[in-house]
C-alpha cells in the first residue's frame, strides 16, 4: 500500500486561537495533529463506517476537505477494531492520511437503543425503554437496541446480527486507540428531550465519571494510539435543556486534562432552543480548547455556533442529502436545492454559478436532474462532490470573515433572504 | 458550462489500419472523429444512460479512456433526446468531450421485448413474443414490451411508463442525430437462438433494406449531427448462427457506403459458437473499415476477436461486475475477483500488485471487503476505476503486442492458467 506521511509521534495535538470577531464569541484558530493540522472553523465531515459514501480521499483533499470523522459504533460492529488495527488503523485503513476524529459511540447506543435516533434529535416524545430494558419498541420505529445502563456501562445489541454488546468509558477509548484518529471522544451517557430533569441531572454525573475513567484509560497508554501517534480527549457535555446542568458539566470538564470540549446530548426541541442550550455552555468551557458541536451543521447552524465560539462542527447532511439529489447552495432559500425538481429539466446553468467545483464548472442542472431521476451512481458522485466543496467553502470564508469582523456579512451572503 | 474543445467540422471520421499481427487478422489501427481520435484495438466503455455508473468524465480520462457509449432506447425514453438536444448533445450533456457512440435501439427493442434480456443473449429456448404480438409474458420474467414489427419499424412499450413508441431506421438516425455521438449504428432486428433459420433470413434481408434506409436519412443531412459535426455510421452483420447468412450480410454491406461495421445480434448459445459466429463475418467485412464486437468484452474475448482482426468492443461487464463487488485481475483464475468473499478480510495486498490504478495503489484488499460488504457507495467507485483503468491497460497491451506479434504471449499473461 501506498507510504503514508509518517505520522509525528512528537507531536501531541495542539490548538491555539489565532484571531477573534470584534463582535461576538467567534474565533479562529489552528488544530495539529500527528497527521497534519486544521484551520479553524472547520467541518469535519462524516465518514461513519471508515468511508466517506461518494467521494474517494483523494477527491476530499483536492475538494477543500481538512478533517474527516469516522464512528466506533459502526466499526466496532463492522468490521470490528480488530480489522482496521490488523490493516493499520484508520488512516491507512482508508487512505485519509490528514487529521480523523472517532466519536465515542455514546451517542449511537443511546438514540439507536431508544428506538429511532430522528425522534431522539429532534426530541419527539416516545416511550423510550431506556429505564425498562424491556427490549420491547413502544410505538418507536425501529427495535430498541439497548438492553441496560448501569454505573458500568451500557450492554446494547448489534444491529447487524443481534449479538449482545458492552461498552464502558474504558472499552470506549480501548477501541478508539485500536482505530487511532487524532481526535478522540470520551464515553457518555446521551440524554434525549423526555428524560426528567433528575435523570438528566445523574446521567450528566454519570458522564462526568465516565469521562475521569477515559482520562484514567488514555493516560495508561500515554495517550498513544495503538499505532503510536497522540490522540487528544475531548470531554463531552451533557445537561439537556437545563442551564444549571449543562454549566457544571462545563465547570468541571474544565478543570480535567481533556484536550477538547465537545457539546452533545439533547440540544432541545427546536433550532431557537438548540442555540440557546449552546449558549448555556459556551460561556463556561475552557477557552484555551477547542470545542467542537456534535452533529450540528446546517449553513445557520453553522453561523450561530461560530458566532458563540464553537471551532469544529460535524453533521452527515452534506453527503446525506447529495445521495437524495438535494444540492446545497450559498444564498438559496432553505440552504438546498432539489435537483429532481422538473423545473431543472431543460436548466442550463450550473447549479451555483459562483461555485468553483467540478460539478459547477462542468454539468448543467439538467444534467443533474436527469441523473437523480434516473437514480445513476453519478449523480451521488457529483453532487457529493458539490456538498463538501460547499461546505469547505463556506467554513473558509468564515475563517477570513471572523477576525475581519465580517461574520454578519458573511451570514447574509450563505443563508440568504430571511423568510 | 465548461467549453468543450470545439468539434471540427470538417473532420469526417477517418481510420486507418497502422499495423498488424504477423500470425494472425489482428491489427492496430487509429479512429479519428470531430471530438478527437481512438487506437485501436480500443474498448468502449458503456454509459447506457449518458453517464458511466461510478465514475466522472474526467475520471474516466484519467483511467486512460478513449471513448463512451450511450444507448439510444434508453435516452429516447428518459430523459427523451429533444432534452439532450436543447441541452447541446450529448458531449456537452455528460461532459465527456472525446469520441462517442450511440447504438441504434434495436438491441434492447427487441431483446427486451422477448421478455428477457439474459436468455436471449445466452440463447435459451424461451417462448418469444415476437410472432405473437400478445404483449403476455410466456415463461420469460420480464413482461414482453415489442408490440409489432413490420417493413416500416418496432412498436413497442416504454419500460417505464408503458407508452407505446415506435421505432424505424429514420427514427433510430433522428434520435442519433439529435444525440451527436461521432459514430452511429443502423438500425436492425436483433433475432434470437430461438428463431428458426428461415425467420433469421427473413428478418437479415429486412435488416439490409433498413441499412440502406438509415444510409438514406444520415445521407440528406450531410452526414451531420444536429449539432453539425459529422457522424460514421455503422452497418450491423446479423445473420444468427447461419454462415452463408453471416456472409450475405457482410457481402451486400460492405458495398454500401458505411463507414464502419458492427457485428451483432444473436452469436450463439456458448463462447465457442460466438467465436465461430464471429469468424464467419470476418474474412468478409470491409477491411478498409473499422470492425466493431456488439456487446462483448471479457478478457478471452477480446483476445479472440482480436486475434480474428475486431478493432472495438464494448460491455457492460467493467462497470457493472465493479457493482457488485468484483474487480478484473490480469492473471486471476476466470479473470475477475469477489471482494465479497471472506478471504480479503485482513488481506493487506492491493488487489492486484501489478496495477498502478490509484485503488490498487491506495486500499488493501481487506478494505476493500469492508466497503463491499457494507454496501458503501466508494466500493462501486473504486472498483469502476479499477476495472475501467484494468480494461484499458489491457487495450494498450494489445495495441503494444500486435505489431510486434506478441499476441499470444499477451493472451496468456491476462488469461491465467487455463482451466
Amino acid at each position: 500500500m501506498t507510504a503514508q506521511p509518517a505520522a509525528d509521534a512528537d507531536v501531541f495535538p495542539r490548538f491555539a486561537v489565532t484571531g477573534r470577531d470584534p463582535g461576538s464569541r467567534a474565533r479562529t484558530g489552528r488544530l495539529e495533529t500527528a497527521h497534519g493540522s486544521l484551520d479553524t472553523p472547520a467541518f469535519i465531515f462524516c465518514g461513519t463506517k471508515a468511508a466517506i459514501k461518494g467521494a474517494t480521499p483523494a477527491q476530499m483533499r483536492t475538494l477543500g476537505t481538512q478533517i474527516i470523522l469516522s464512528n466506533t459504533y459502526h466499526l466496532m460492529i463492522q468490521p470490528g477494531e480488530s480489522v482496521i488495527r490488523s490493516l493499520g488503523g484508520l488512516h491507512r485503513f482508508t487512505g485519509w492520511d490528514g487529521p480523523m476524529l472517532t466519536d465515542s459511540g455514546g451517542f449511537q447506543v443511546f438514540s439507536m437503543g431508544h428506538g429511532s435516533i430522528a425522534d431522539e434529535i429532534k426530541g419527539r416524545r416516545n416511550q423510550g425503554a431506556k429505564n425498562q430494558a424491556s427490549g420491547q419498541a413502544q410505538g418507536a420505529k425501529r427495535q430498541p437496541t439497548l438492553l441496560s445502563v448501569s454505573e458500568d456501562g451500557a450492554r446494547f445489541r448489534s444491529y447487524l446480527n443481534g449479538a449482545t454488546l458492552f461498552l464502558s468509558p474504558e472499552r470506549s477509548i480501548e477501541i478508539q486507540q485500536a482505530l487511532g484518529a487524532d481526535l478522540i471522544v470520551q464515553f457518555d451517557e446521551c440524554t434525549a428531550f423526555h428524560d426528567t430533569r433528575d435523570y438528566t441531572a445523574r446521567s450528566m454525573e454519570m458522564s462526568l465519571r465516565w469521562g475521569d475513567r477515559c482520562i484514567a484509560a488514555h493516560d495508561r497508554r500515554g495517550g498513544l494510539s495503538d499505532q503510536g501517534h497522540a490522540q487528544g480527549l475531548y470531554a463531552t457535555i451533557q445537561g439537556g435543556v437545563y442551564e444549571d446542568l449543562r454549566r457544571a458539566c462545563c465547570d468541571y470538564t474544565a478543570q480535567q486534562p481533556f484536550f477538547g470540549t465537545a457539546v452533545g446530548g439533547c440540544l432541545g426541541a427546536d433550532k431557537a432552543q438548540m442555540y440557546e442550550v449552546v449558549g448555556y455552555c459556551m460561556p463556561h468551557v475552557h477557552l484555551d480548547r477547542p470545542v467542537h458541536l456534535l452533529g450540528i451543521g446546517g449553513f445557520s447552524d453553522i453561523f450561530e455556533g461560530v458566532a458563540m465560539g464553537i471551532d469544529t462542527f460535524d453533521c452527515v447532511t452534506p453527503t446525506r442529502v447529495a445521495r437524495h439529489g438535494w444540492a446545497l447552495v450559498k444564498g438559496y432559500p432553505g440552504e438546498r436545492m432539489n435537483l429532481r425538481n422538473a423545473e431543472h429539466r431543460t436548466a442550463d446553468m450550473p447549479i451555483d454559478e459562483t461555485c468553483p467545483c467540478e460539478t459547477c464548472r462542468t454539468f448543467s442542472r439538467g444534467y443533474l436532474h436527469h441523473l437523480v431521476r434516473t437514480g445513476e451512481p453519478l449523480a451521488i458522485i457529483l453532487l457529493t462532490a458539490h456538498n463538501v466543496a460547499t461546505m469547505n467553502r463556506l467554513m473558509a470564508e468564515i475563517r477570513t470573515a471572523v477576525p475581519a469582523g465580517g461574520l454578519e456579512a458573511a451570514r447574509r451572503d450563505w443563508i440568504g433572504p430571511v423568510p
